[in-house]
């Protein structure tokens, strides 16, 4: 994403973040110089920088000191970062985003030693916001992004879950660390209580909704755009909501189930898969489920004073919802 | 090791290290089954709780507020073994102590994450010392150990290092936790400052001692005491202190140089470079070395008070160093 793109998105705190940019940059600056190597590589891509957006729109709700909201943002993605750097070994992905993975360049071992040393400074990082409290709250996020990852790999290829069940791991492996950005944000500028929990519930709700449509890209997605081949989630049989809805409709014998309980040919039977659930009314429902979510997210937004950041959250619920990338 | 050899070497804190073993126990208590079940794996041996031994031993010195010191204990011990966990599937160890590794039981992908989890519930653990500056030391330790580790793994078979390298980075995989365990007691318990230094340098130095023994039991240990055959160092490319000994006065042509830059038969090889360092002197030189760290850490000790924790500790050095598993 451009900086252009950044401003456009993120509107009163787009320049703000160009010091997360700053501090990020810095955690590259180290002595060893195959870790350097590593962080460089890890690091390098200008991601969207969503997460350390929201860190920053939530603190403009009370005392906005970047002095202690621009190390949670970095700390945040940072830790974003190093989770995609541990699932791309725990995936065996050789490539994200059209770029070699670090497990492909370097190797496994390697690579989640990187993901620990990145852990670790982002651990470090969320220390000079000054506040325990958003440090242990931090810690937390991290537990329940790990366990979303763990179920996630544990019910691959298992039928046998349904919609509640995806909907409490996508809440883990994702919306926890979306809600303690702005959670997070919002303490650091000592905002009330109501407002903290109306920004947490805000940034929540997006980050279900941001991973819902992130399922629906991975069925319809475009190759160009996504840097990845569509159906890469039933390839590692991680059954998202498209598929669920999916197979909640379909006849017991259809080409989802039959592609998930195959123990061989999988490749050649994806497409077959994939197209029976583009071509149902999945995609439809999944996006009317991160509407819902969308929705949820600016509800809680309506309690909060009118203010040009308020008005970027707003719009940005908007993007979550159409991005196609 | 049985609670009585714990009583016997921890002497005052014996009996509070329970209070550890619970907290550890409590770690185990999640919902997602196979997170359980790996958990309970990795946590069950009964460790040396050596750190949280020095953690509870460093906060008599002052204000000895269980509430405080147990939570940074566990959360070493944590730390501690979830680098472990890690490690072992860096090296695609098998076994550990005689016990079959995570990674040999479940498997890679899940051992990661399992690790994960564990790093992150450490990171919880510490916020409840309710300390932030001991709890960023803590995430530091972390980024040393990683880093240290990921020097080892780095300069793996490359015989161009020195012992300066090898004392920096056992200094960080090894000796910082050490050393944090017992700066943070003593921070935890308000100590003064030149006591909380004294402390620092006690546990740094311990540190160093105990990996220095422990890479020479790596040559001389036995089997069964040790839970793994000798020679696993060396076999895995990792050139510690008695291999550097012994490089540095061996002749150029020499069995352990041969058996490092030969790409094939190592195992065969590896018997004759074992018994080439267990013949020459540097069995003994890296011993006087561990002996020099030990009473730099007996140093430390000696500007503080006398008292049943402060004679535990200088035992405790003598254990360090007599230690044959």
């Amino acid at each position: 994403m451009t900086q252009a793109q950044q401003s456009a998105l993120y509107g009163p705190v787009a320049e703000d973040l160009i010091l997360v940019e700053d501090l990020l940059e810095s955690v590259k600056r180290v002595e060893l110089a195959p870790l350097r190597l590593m962080l460089e590589h890890a690091l390098e891509p200008r991601g969207k920088r969503l997460r350390p957006a929201l860190v920053l729109l939530a603190g403009t709700f009370g005392d906005y000191n970047l002095n202690r909201l621009v190390p949670l943002g970095t700390a945040i993605e940072l830790l974003h970062t190093a989770s995609l750097v541990h699932d791309d070994v725990v995936d065996g992905a050789e490539s994200r985003r059209g770029r070699p993975t670090a497990n492909s360049v370097f190797d496994n071992a390697l690579t989640v030693l990187l993901g620990d040393f990145m852990f670790a400074t982002a651990a470090e990082m969320v220390t000079r916001t000054g506040s325990l409290p958003v440090t242990r709250l931090f810690a937390l996020a991290l537990m329940k992004m790990t366990t979303g990852e763990l179920d996630q790999d544990a019910a691959a290829f298992d039928v046998g879950r349904d919609i509640q069940h995806y909907l409490w791991r996508i809440g883990g492996k994702t919306a926890a660390l979306f809600g303690h950005s702005t959670q997070g944000g919002a303490l650091l500028a000592e905002c009330t209580d109501s407002q903290v929990e109306a920004l947490r519930s805000y940034g929540y709700n997006i980050g279900m909704a941001f991973q819902i449509v992130d399922d629906i890209l991975d069925f319809t997605g475009d190759e160009g755009e996504m840097g990845k081949p569509a159906g890469g989630d039933l390839l590692e049989g991680t059954i998202t909501l498209p598929a669920l809805f999916y197979l909640e409709s379909a006849p017991q014998r259809n080409p989802v189930r039959q592609f998930l309980s195959s123990d061989q040919q999988r490749a050649e039977m994806l497409p077959e898969a994939l197209s029976a659930v583009v071509q149902s009314d999945a995609i439809q429902r999944s996006q009317a489920m991160a509407q819902e979510f969308i929705d949820r997210a600016l509800e809680g937004l309506s309690g909060l004073e009118e203010s040009p950041a308020h008005r970027t959250l707003k719009e940005l619920s908007g993007y979550v919802l159409s991005r196609r990338s």
